[in-house]
């Protein structure tokens, strides 16, 4: 076993290779100078001047509007933030006065804004470096997309880890004073993920609204009343559905996984607390950190693979990316094994009914990544037009957009069953091995190659974004077809990247629901847990209760979403009749109102959804106490999870559906059917109902799964102090007043 | 305290009155006579005559396509039956040869299918004689259709509780040598729950496919790609149309219905068997059959007012059906009362923690019956066009179809909200006063106004059918007129029957899990239930594979309505391109070969899902053993009752989104949108997704909730027995063999 400070050490090397990285592939991408005569600029003067400076001038928007949102955004939450801090503080601090989990929860809170403005940042840069260098080689965008992924991946995890390193070393050193303290000490840090995650919720639902409020304006009116083509420059919504890329698709997934990350450590943290055999050797709490610092190291390793080659087709992307995720796998499982001896106790007592060795620590978390490999791959054959089932809807759209939508609603519902059953079975294994903890760690385990896992979600949209622009710069059709081919390979790994996030959002839940019962049955307490039975009244009120919160919130973002492109399409609508000459090009479209008002009604809507997700386990807790929220909590997970996965790949499916009959793959009765015929119609319905339901209310549903948790386990002290409604029926109840 | 004779007596009383009065209603059918001069039929005799001979063959297809898939459907179910009753026979039986269980599920079985022919015979004799009196005088055709909702209503009710009745009756006498019998004895008898919930499943299923696939294949081919108008006699698939309705909507309510009735008073038997205030006053064991006996005399006399006054136009017929449900619910107050006092001891013990009254079983049937009622206008009002939802959705169609297809999503994931909450506080409340006992009261006080529920459900399909036969007779305009008037009054009620029926769905499962949990927690099992907790490992892998299934059998069933639909589309165009002269009425459709198209695929259609619901539980309870069901069977509950709501509210409010379209109410910038127009065709895209979720998927969930409940409480001793997997991991563990 290795000691504290070679622990801290340890730490410290891997984030600050991993930092080192994200700042060399930064450097990197600075250096290719748009204008200035350099290897990607030996045209012909005029032609590349000119374009140059189009290219110069969307780029600006794109990052202005962005930046302007962001820092908008940021201003809301910040008051979110404050009001929960004063309530953390006040109500939740065990000791007046003390700010052990409310500074905690500032500086998780701060390291998700960073993360998020890190993101946004990388993206907005590198965009259109990428439509800059499609146009002469494939291989040089597929480097400048994927090092923007790496500085967003490296850097946010790096950071991540650094910051609540540090956090827990002045918190040991500070707080300590026996070792039993470490429960209440790990109870505080808890307040870490709560901050990560309040903000990776209003930044997914806000993002998430507000990317598809500008998709869903764009397409409806500029495709189907105006015909303009995808990305016209014509269309005045065109640049606020690109800044929505940058934030809705990057920061907002840049906040959640880092959410995940954040809460899968303090849950192992949290759980592992009780066990004596932690006590005795204390620097064991470094095992979970070690863990991602591994992770870390190895997906370094991996990525300075993907520089390695030609990647001139979508085959060779798409297989470096692939490459990148199944070697990142396959090199953690010695990692990891090596993390787990080195660090464990050769006996963990006092966590399950039999002692257990490191060799279980590392079966856990081995689980967790081998079934977020599966449940990658089993979401990419649900939702890639390379497989039956997206060919499937793509025929069902020969009988019209109806059986469109009825085969992608069969189709998200039937992607549910694998990933459900390993999710399940992963929890069981791993929890029989270690109980909580082993969940814990299967969770950290599936995260391990999060660095990985980030990069290539964050190269999909500078892909995507750098099509667009290439599209509004006017350049050839071949640099568009290149930055297509890149997005494609980009689409199939991000579905991947859905299937990790909701994965892991389940068992990051999980295990954090094991702590707050940990926590909410401490004998000391005014209502203990007593009876968490499933027929037991007051659990099968939280359960249904639980299962009807993904619908409420769902309908909530899915409403949002309508209005705010509604007030998008109202807008178009007004600036093509008072500049009738934006249509054939002759006068300029007001892009910043666009801008605006995507980014004003994305913020008004993302307030009821978000309150609605921290408002009802407190309002439940309040008034019927813990054991309410013990029901209500698992009611979430497992409701919360079918219905994400099922939304995720119902709206991927239908997306890449539509692909596919634009690419003039579709055959029904031996007649091609492509772009224009009433079949591709019924595909864009069906791609613009899916729309919402995969980067809207599917990916909060991951935040709000673990967001409930990770509130409840903060404040589980508070609703065993009220349970006002409960302490009214039965008058006489011990932990009431009289 | 009444005494046994006393309450035999009075069960026959109420049973003879309500089948007496299903006579006389069907007698009064019977009096009108087609083509015979009589009060309809004083018009012109060459005109009368020939339309007379049209409704007359039209009705005859009708009713021998009805027949022939209601008798191939019960072959092929009757095949499942026999397997299944071996099973029972073989394995469940506690001695082998008894077959207590065994004859209580034939019967249950037995009973299930003359239900459903009682209502599919029912319907196909009144909805051609509705559609012939709506000839003159919109009173005479709703008496008509009222009549036929009596009949069934009636007639399955009273046979229902007569069957079982007489089945205790029996069993009292011939198995009860001591007090303590009862607990097995009312085990035996919930296989008479088992039998009608598997005709149930199959028929809902069997039928649900039928119907939409005829609907769906009929509005592809017919209108969209043939401009037929609706109920066409031009379109082949018309009949097969109508035929569905009366297999669906009439004899699979009725089955789905008649299952609740039985399964809820299984459920109140096996729970309050346990009481030994009830071993000291068998008799009391009548309670829950007089509580349904009461409600068929309040029934009755409030079915009486139902053709007091004249129904001339919407408003009347409206107010005349929602009089009949209020009435009802108010006269059942103090009905439930006078049972509760009549039948109950003064003193029930054992049965929760301090004893209680004959008032506190009333105040659990009270509680059941108010939040069925709200939960029925709650349903009305997301789904009716009189509200702001659905004009919302109306109105959204102004931006197309999808927006449609996204708000009305939203609005049936909104729709869960009230409803959830009343069912969780219901089965709360009624835990909290009588425990499983209370809440398998209140899904009796919730269903004990079924009599009237099942008349107005059927009251519907009857007058949808006669508007559809009127079109294709040719009758006058102001015919088809009159019966659009009755069926949208029957729409907006049969909303009101669907909420009941997911409501009492949801309380009668968790009173069924109640009495599993019972069976399953005898310390003289092998694997008693000892961990219920919601965090431990079992229950929680039982809960996630729980709420995924509901999204397994909705993929299934929208999947068989697709398929089956593409195959009558197919079937449609073969037609159409052999006698080109369908078109114009020169020559006439072959409709009895879409009827068999329709019964061949929705018989192949309906074993997959079926299975699923038996195979599921089954084979988790083999391996895993009883804790594995006990996580399952709740997390089946809590996401099937969301989905199921969501399902059908959805489905119910893009119905009414487009009739309140076609009925020139919705305007959108000042201009009327009416049929014909992009709005009307965005809505129908909507209608159409919503078909097979209001319609299949939808009322099928119910079943699958209640089904797996009962399924295993009659099958828990098997588990017991097996927990193969279980054994296998932990080698030491009592009751695995060595």
């Amino acid at each position: 076993m290795i000691s504290f400070e070679l622990s801290n050490i340890l730490i410290l090397v891997s984030t600050g290779i991993g930092l080192l990285w994200a700042l060399y592939n930064a450097y990197k991408l600075n250096q290719i100078k748009i204008g200035t005569p350099n290897q990607y600029n030996n045209f012909q003067d005029d032609y590349q001047d000119h374009h140059s400076q189009l290219l110069l001038e969307i780029a600006s928007h794109i990052e202005s509007g962005a930046a302007a949102f962001l820092a908008a955004e940021y201003r809301y939450i910040g008051v979110v933030i404050i009001l929960l801090a004063l309530l953390i503080f006040f109500i939740v601090e065990p000791v007046l006065g003390q700010a052990w989990t409310t500074v905690a929860f500032l500086v998780g809170a701060l390291t998700s804004i960073i993360s998020g403005f890190i993101g946004m940042r990388v993206a907005t840069f590198s965009n259109y470096r990428c439509a800059y260098c499609a146009q002469t080689k494939m291989t040089d965008a597929f480097a400048v997309a994927y090092r923007a992924g790496c500085v967003m991946g490296f850097a946010l995890v790096s950071f991540a880890l650094l910051s609540l390193t540090i956090l827990m070393g002045i918190y040991i050193n500070w707080f300590i004073k026996d070792y039993r303290d470490f429960q209440q000490l790990f109870e505080a840090i808890a307040g870490y993920g709560l901050g990560g995650s309040v903000i990776a919720l209003f930044g997914r639902v806000g993002g998430g609204i507000y990317t598809k409020a500008a998709d869903v304006g764009a397409d409806l009116v500029g495709k189907v009343e105006n015909n303009f083509k995808e990305d016209s420059p014509n269309n005045p919504a065109t640049i606020a559905d690109n800044v929505g890329d940058n934030v809705g698709d990057i920061a907002g997934m840049g906040a959640d996984l880092f959410g995940s990350f954040a809460e899968a450590t303090c849950a192992a943290l949290v759980v592992c607390s009780v066990s004596p055999s932690f006590y005795y050797h204390p620097t064991t709490f470094y095992y979970p950190l070690l863990v991602s610092a591994s992770g870390i190291l190895v997906c370094f390793i991996v990525s300075i693979f993907a520089f390695v080659g030609q990647k001139e087709d979508f085959d060779q992307v798409s297989n470096a990316l692939k490459v990148q995720l199944i070697l990142s796998t396959l090199l953690m499982l010695p990692a990891l094994y090596y993390v787990a001896y080195l660090t464990l106790p050769e006996r963990i007592f006092g966590l399950s009914p039999v002692d257990r060795q490191p060799i279980h620590a590392w079966l856990c978390t081995v689980v967790g990544l081998i079934s977020g490999c599966i449940i990658g791959f089993v979401t990419e054959y649900y939702t890639s037009h390379s497989y039956r089932p997206v060919q499937e809807i793509a025929q069902a759209c020969g009988t019209g957009a109806a059986t469109n939508i009825i085969y992608g609603i069969a189709l998200g519902n039937l992607s549910t069953i694998i990933p459900v059953f390993l999710l399940a079975f992963t929890a069981f294994i791993s929890y029989s091995l270690l109980s909580m903890f082993g969940v814990a760690l299967s969770a950290l385990g599936m995260l391990s190659t999060l660095t990985i896992g980030l990069a290539i979600d964050a190269y999909g949209p500078v892909s995507d974004n750098a099509g667009g622009i290439a599209e509004m710069v006017g350049y050839p059709q071949d640099v568009r077809h290149r930055t297509d081919q890149l997005d494609a390979a980009g689409n199939c790994t991000a579905a991947i990247g859905k299937g990790f996030a909701i994965g892991s959002a389940a068992l990051v839940a999980f295990s954090l629901y094991g702590a707050f019962i940990t926590r909410a049955s401490n004998s000391l307490n005014k209502h203990p847990l007593t009876d968490l039975g499933v027929n037991s009244p007051l659990i099968f009120l939280g359960l249904l209760i639980g299962a009807m919160i993904p619908y409420w919130f769902s309908a909530f973002t899915l409403k949002s979403v309508g209005r705010a492109a509604f007030e998008m399409v109202e807008e178009v609508r007004k600036q093509l009749a008072e500049k009738p000459g934006i249509r054939d090009g002759t006068e300029k479209p007001d892009y910043d109102r666009c801008i605006a008002i995507s980014t004003k009604s994305s913020l008004q809507e993302m307030f009821a959804p978000g309150l609605l997700v921290i408002l009802v386990p407190l309002i439940l807790g309040l008034f019927l106490g813990p054991t309410a929220v013990a029901g209500l909590l698992p009611g979430i997970l497992v409701s919360g999870v079918c219905m994400a996965t099922s939304s995720a790949n119902s709206g991927g499916a239908w997306d890449n559906a539509k692909k596919y009959i634009e690419a003039d793959l579709c055959e029904i009765d031996d007649i091609i059917k492509g772009k224009g015929t009433d079949e591709h119609k019924a595909a864009v319905i069906g791609d613009t109902v899916g729309d919402p339901l995969k980067d809207t209310s599917g990916p909060s549903l991951n935040i709000l799964i673990k967001l409930s948790a990770i509130f409840s386990l903060v404040f589980a002290g508070v609703y065993d102090k009220s349970a006002w409604l409960l302490c009214a029926m039965t008058t006489s109840s011990s932990g009431c007043p009289a």
